[in-house]
């Protein structure tokens, strides 16, 4: 088995230094010093500040999904968690830079040097080399990134405590390459979905179906391959609760991800000369804030007990709920938006759990799957015409609502259908879960050769095997010397 | 009870839902879409960004309470001090929506639909409809927000460990609707502080005393309502130490409140062509480290002992104590203020202990009252007259010295007095303080049902009560399908 | 020992007042108000905007400094790391408004009070004050704060778990005073090392050498001179794993660290204005990533298992490769150059802790020392003419790295010999090792009189000492009224 993740992760590694290779000999015929963009267009400074900054916040999001999964996850499995948030953004990015950015842009036109791609798939950009080595286009490659690593780092958490590591990280290899960018390119990269001939086309501002709707959907579709916990459901399929480990990691980590979304949001006008931007903001915040208020008090209501966890995922129901929305609806409609995707989650989670019998130990499937779906659907009835030429059903239009309609089916298909396909294939070649010793032992030790607590011994009890430096991580595992 | 809370709660979301609807209803007159916005002033695209970002930094603060009140507190009352912290800006945000807001800077003509208004109340801007549905009054809106947001959540600390959650909630809506925007319009919203014939009128530039007084002297009511926590004073009255539950989030939380204060200070420009931005960042600095140094080695020098406890809450001492003359100061006296608001932090300390005995777990009412109070304070001191014709006494002049100590005079009575009905007011109804058993046993699970650092067990020892979801949350409560 | 404490201190404080008092009578000459520079230059509003958040995210890296160090560290030093981390900055940032950042760049000319210097010193700039009494003067010294900052705090970790707590302090005080600047001086403050006549001079971009290894270095003649933790190298000098004990605050902090290093390095052109912010940014991530992916797979390929702590140390081994070169290089070559940097630092590793013999904890010495040597050399290899004239071998050029070679053995020297002259003059005067009992004990207990993670006492044990505040501190030491 080491063997085979050493021969797969080698490939892959040669594949990209022939590219990176590649690359180095293709000349630049973009603008990489930005010194022509400024003239041509002095507005250029503040979008870019805007835009590189609000990219800086959603990638600090990643540190708030391993915060809030590893908090919801069990001690014994909390470096694992943490492993898997760290680096399906590293992988996913180096996958994103050969594969994805090329698919999901070529041929939009967006910046320099994405000028090939059709309707269905880019074909242009790839290791930003040649004409896309300009400083637009380096603009653009970092907000998407970050963008590309949110869907991907999403189903770590409905996969957690049951999955092997080397197969989450070929996962976040193919769908950042690959299952995000093509369903990107269709609304965001010059594809067919934006042009769809009802309304506007398929409107979703910030990606509540391009990034949130694809990581839930692919994440129900990795929930069901590697199955269920053990002990997650009776004998009877009755539900049972596994309790995390830390909610100080939960509401930080929450924390974390509602602060990242005001890059999130507002920063995908890529311009700050879009004043729409604060109404943005503004939007986010209350659908966030909405979300919330109700999750914690419907639970009250019910139970007695103020439950901080869905709150916090109340919060971020309506946080998705209003990404693709965000610029098209007033201030009262994001509380209202927030409001109805706290109950979305609620009865989505009842669902999961319930009739699909599916275990998503973080409740990603239903906060990102089923109140991103609910997020391209509020264009369609709340967009007040106000910004884009998109009206929805409350300023009397029902095209909108049509071609949302159309983009939800086509979310779901390509997500549950590619996620399908990856998933059973990675199952069928490395394996997807890890062995029933593992899971009781816990993943840290068996997968990492670590805890993630360890308790203080004054004295290390043996020297550490001739020749292996033993550095400050936790890790019993050596280094060797390059 | 559970009824009363359930009734209250309804009736404040059925008040909630009329006002939308009746915005949904209303005209938008303002420039949603910002076009006309940025054409009329093309400097509004760098300052709309600058004020974002602001704003957004300011937002994450309130992760950094969260963990400096947790990390203050003891284990057992872990989740139900992160759930206030969570909750109140959820609930205050919809409170400053629908109420606070409009109370505040109504009148004050700072942005569009903001016309209503007298020296004493601000009346229009609800719900940011109408005119009000502008760029210019969403950014207004968005960054008063988080200050207001701020101001309520001091609260939190000096009541932690034995107040009852909801009574908190209630509280964290009604000083967010009524208590803070009140005194906020007389200094900021065209009120009658700002105008006071003496030097300049009324100066505090980013809220010591708006923000941070007011939090800090409303925190004191509170405490003092609420009572001791069990064990804090001994028989005769002597005060005892009950150390928190962990450092580290102590460290972190306060590193994160110094990271948004560089929004709070010199984001309160509201523009980034006010150049002054950079003396006010860096005074802000100048003044979190100075206070940190001063308590640390004061104490080092008394005790023998490094305290970074102490050294934590100096920096914010520093920071509050900057925050009303951040723009009107040169960098060297942002040292000195920094340095007295440790003393003066300490000096609180031991008054509030010994003199008042009164309970406040982290110190919320010397760091935000008292520093607050002294940052008022130092505005009619150091201020030089390079910004904002501003001068203090060391520019000669004692007319500003006199306007702010009208000021300080004014907040404190205003806010020990709102304060005291408010608390009263929750006391005679829903009661403020946990029971004896409740405080015992810890908060966390009586009212929350869950425990913040729950131990693994490998398999769920019974099944969930049927039909309800078991979700990644710690909680033992399910959740009802909407 | 605590009246040598107190002497030191007190002496520190009162030159820094005497400083202060001298700045407070000297006429402001620069424009501390900024509208003059405004009206001179328009593009100063998004520059100052841009720098100001860049210094911002940089501040933050403190927090995360924090963090890895204090997860690499066992239980017992905890409070310990965590206080050194939060002091330096604080002491180190008093130093640099005195001394260092006129050290540093007085004779620069970068901005208004900047004029005396010689290409081996600056002399003026000093506490900010006359004509540094300006807008652009004191957005400089902020950015420049942060990153004297970043260097003094690295030096914590490799020192950690066995240093006295008040020899760090006056450690931090000297090394921003005086050892950064002088070197910084050379580089960015208008000395001898950039204007070598060598390709374009000597070129470090945002600090690999200026920052990263100045503070690796020192960090290396710091272990040395405090020596190994018992039970660090067993008696036949083989060295031992001490596992850490929080693996979560390890990745958080490396987390924070990332998303700082956004700031550190695209912020380092002081400018929006000038766009190639945008290729710093993408070379900044794809570094790093690359760096973490080298490094978690080269150890599961030797090992069997996924060690999260070497990847975040790989990913930090790729952020400090890049800071140098990051302007210079196209993307595909910051993939390269993070991947090298993450076997430079396995390299350095063994060789630390086999060759040398000397203990670091955290592998600060590897990480910020060696892989800053490595960014500088990269600059000569990779640069490729597209940005500042900064040409090397991989554009046919070898001037560059002749002038890059000079500058490593010019950092390498000063940074071990003023380390070295540093160390060796605390060790005689005020020690530099905790006691063999306090190190057993833990340092939390014996130098701050705190745990970590005290346990819940539901009632204090006994009444505090009388007339001391007991606070929500978890200090037992009380606080005197000032």
């Amino acid at each position: 088995m080491a063997a085979l993740i050493r021969k797969t992760a080698s490939a892959a590694l040669v594949a990209l230094l022939l590219g990176l290779l590649g690359t180095a000999v293709a000349l630049a015929a973009g603008d990489p010093n930005g010194a022509d963009t400024l003239k041509a267009d002095a507005t250029k400074a503040v979008n870019f500040s805007w835009t590189l900054i609000a990219a800086f916040l959603v990638f600090f999001m990643q540190a708030g999904f391993a915060l809030v999964e590893a908090g919801f996850a069990r001690t014994k499995n909390t470096v694992n968690i943490l492993t898997k948030n760290f680096m399906d953004f590293c992988i996913g990015g180096l996958a994103f830079f050969a594969f994805g950015f090329g698919l999901m842009f070529g041929g939009s036109k967006l910046a320099e040097g994405l000028d090939i791609g059709n309707p269905l798939v880019g074909l242009s950009g790839f290791f930003l080399t040649g004409d896309a080595y300009d400083v637009g286009t380096n603009m653009l490659w970092l907000f998407q990134m970050v963008f590309a690593a949110t869907a991907a780092t999403i189903v770590s958490g409905a996969m957690a405590e049951r999955t092997k590591i080397t197969s989450y990280l070929a996962y976040s290899f193919l769908v950042s390459a690959i299952v995000y960018p093509i369903y990107g390119h269709w609304v965001w990269g010059g594809g067919w979905l934006a042009t769809l001939p009802f309304g506007a086309g398929a409107k979703d501002f910030a990606g509540s179906g391009v990034v949130h709707a694809v990581g839930g959907l692919v994440a129900l579709t990795g929930a069901m391959a590697v199955g269920p916990r053990m002990g997650k459901f009776s004998a009877d399929g009755k539900p049972r609760t596994i309790p995390g480990h830390n909610m100080a990691y939960v509401v930080l980590g929450t924390f974390i991800l509602f602060f990242g979304w005001f890059g999130f949001n507002p920063g995908s006008t890529l311009a700050a000369t879009d004043l729409r931007i604060s109404v943005i903001a503004t939007n986010t915040f209350l659908a966030g804030i909405a979300g919330a208020v109700v999750a914690l008090y419907a639970t009250l209501a019910r139970t007695g007990k103020a439950d901080v966890g869905m709150a916090c995922n109340g919060a971020l129901a309506g946080l998705v709920g209003i990404t693709a929305p965000c610029a098209y609806v007033a201030p009262w409609a994001s509380v209202v938006i927030g409001a109805l995707a706290a109950f979305v989650l609620m009865g989505s989670l009842w669902l999961v759990e319930n009739v699909l019998k599916v275990d998503d130990p973080v409740g990603a499937v239903s906060v990102h799957g089923a109140c991103g779906l609910f997020g391209l659907l509020a264009v369609g009835i709340f967009a007040d015409g106000t910004y884009g030429d998109v009206s929805g059903l409350i300023a009397g239009n029902v095209g909108q609502l049509l071609a949302q309609l159309v983009n939800m089916a086509v979310v779901t298909v390509w997500a549950l259908g590619t996620g399908y396909v990856l998933f059973a294939g990675l199952k069928a070649t490395m394996g997807l879960r890890a062995s029933r010793q593992e899971e009781i032992a816990g993943l840290d030790i068996t997968e990492h050769g670590v805890q993630a607590y360890p308790a203080d011994e004054p004295v290390a009890a043996e020297p550490a095997a001739s020749g292996l430096p033993a550095t400050g991580s936790t890790s019993t595992a050596g280094v060797a010397l390059a």
